[in-house]
């Protein structure tokens, strides 16, 4: 039988917070065998826990009087507000009370906060953000980094493949995780110069690398892992979101313009929440910041109880699967091809 | 009355060949003021166009015996196919038959053919690729570039923003275009060290910088111009393609779950045409080569004719809108901020 793990939760980080950290908080310890600590403002969260039903769950409120909000500079958050939701949480971790955080708040500063509070696996350079995309396969592929590393090295490109295929292992239940490098064609001399000089050190690695994808492949199910700057991943997500978004809305317009159409879509409800789900990022939790100990989720800020509960299940997954300590083991196989630097 | 421009077409580069450009002329010739040279091997052609009812239309077959395959290098191409379609029809442009050229043919070897034997307008360092994007407002943004400069350098950066606001205008119709740089927030400080070297030089441009946007702006109509890097820009397109094609395919997929939801589809089906054709990018033609003299447009390899006559309705308007002329003008004007050299 799986130990019960706890996981730290940033109560305050969400668009719809705390209303959103506290409700997926009581559906993961409902729904999943996770125990949660919920950071912030302590007298609310007790206030909110108790009108939402949640007296009697496996949820304790760990007080942390300060809030960072999206206008916070990463730097001055980590400085001025050492006594956030996100520090909270983070040191929770830190102290041994949890074996994850997620938190759905400011990414910048969660990710500054998060590192400096954790520190870095043996090994690694740079922590990573991972973010899960379904394919037409019905399986999931990872794109690793969405947005921790703007001007990335070849070098930290290996290290994301290194990691990312460990999350696909343990988070996908990939068997054999296919690893490619996001580029513009899939010819090996066809790319940027980073993907060019990250390429031979990815093959030196003991993943299945399978060279060159395309942005497309994302969605395609042909990669299990693809890596690529954070700058680019970011763009990758962003450009996936608005169009998700931008598609919903366009068709709903279509579907509103006849008394016909409008029939129709109500006769095809329950596919479109079908589809709806299967395109729905809440439905995979969050993105993990890979890299860090411990475990870390940075959630979207327009989380909803559904994405947190989510975030809280996959942090557990990530401890469970004892994540950190086989990206530690792979680094150190593959010491020929990544600094032994740790940050 | 505006005069009838001469479109020189590759028959030879779709998947489709040369079937979609020819149909594709006869629609043009058919719903557009243009005459069409189309450039492959002349018997084919004109058998194809005497079957398809092309005759007593403003079209005309010149003579190119060679085919670029998608398997030829853009080098190899260009040296060892010199009688290539795409050659011949580059160079019906050079010699002044034509007004512009397009093809749906291997976008490296085009690239690269069309460069060499047009020659850039003076003032431009290098040639850049533009696509157009449907926005929810209803109007289109314009990205540029999407793979022709994988390493492009922050004058690039800035050259593209004035050629792109110029296409805006021409084919967008856009009054006052706002020109964006893609980057990954909204803040200054948030970049890539491209895009924060870039951001100061677009400044002192003559035209409306709103500074960063984020990659759901490509969709949402904040930006009528979006600039950034071949590498990212391609990734971007790419990954939009793939999106689009998933969900169309995902959504098929739970409207036939059911004997209700198939009900609800065919009811919708207006409504899913009119969905189609929003999020189809066959009904913007091709990409603008921007920048090299004469018009250039690259279109899609999966073009079909509505694609080809799309691309050649575009190619006559920014014929038309003399948008070389106002390229050399503009960059002119902000010598200061562009090298002086031409490629």
């Amino acid at each position: 039988m799986n130990e019960r793990i706890t996981i730290a939760v940033d109560a305050m980080g969400s668009d719809a917070c705390p209303t959103a950290e506290v409700e997926g908080a009581i559906l993961a310890a409902q729904e999943h065998d996770v125990r949660v600590l919920l950071c912030g403002p302590e007298e609310r969260l007790r206030a909110e826990l108790r009108a939402a039903g949640g007296n009697g769950l496996p949820i304790e409120v760990v007080h942390a009087p300060d809030v960072i909000t999206m206008e916070d500079s990463a730097g001055k958050a980590m400085r001025a507000k050492r006594d956030s939701s996100i520090h909270v949480a983070a040191r929770q971790v830190r102290e041994g009370n949890a074996a994850g955080v997620i938190s759905a708040g400011n990414t910048g500063a969660c990710m500054a906060i998060v590192k400096t509070i954790l520190g870095l696996v043996p090994g690694v350079k740079r922590p990573a953000l991972a973010q899960v995309f379904p394919t037409l396969e019905g399986t999931w592929s990872v794109l690793v980094d969405v947005g921790a590393n703007v001007d990335a090295s070849p070098e930290m490109l290996a290290q994301f493949a290194a990691m990312g295929e460990i999350y696909s292992r343990v988070i996908c239940h990939c068997a054999q995780p296919r690893v490619g490098i996001l580029s513009i064609g899939e010819e090996d001399h066809k790319g940027n110069e980073l993907t060019k000089l990250a390429a031979p050190m990815i093959r030196q690695l003991p993943v299945e690398f399978i060279g060159n994808v395309e942005g497309n492949d994302l969605y395609s199910g042909k990669a299990d892992v693809i890596v690529c700057d954070g700058f680019t991943g970011n763009v990758a997500l962003k450009v996936s979101e608005g169009l998700v978004a931008t598609i919903k809305a366009m068709l709903r317009q279509s579907l509103e313009k006849t008394l016909q159409a409008k029939i129709g879509a109500v006769l095809a409800r329950d596919a479109f929440e079908d589809f709806r789900k299967r395109v729905d990022y809440t439905e995979y939790g969050g993105a993990p910041l890979l890299g860090v100990k411990g475990v870390c989720l940075i959630s979207h800020g327009k989380s909803n109880s559904n994405a947190i509960k989510n975030a809280i299940r996959v942090a557990a997954e990530l401890s469970r699967g004892r994540i950190n300590q086989r990206i530690e083991e792979t680094l150190h196989e593959s010491l020929k091809v990544t600094s032994p630097v740790s940050a």
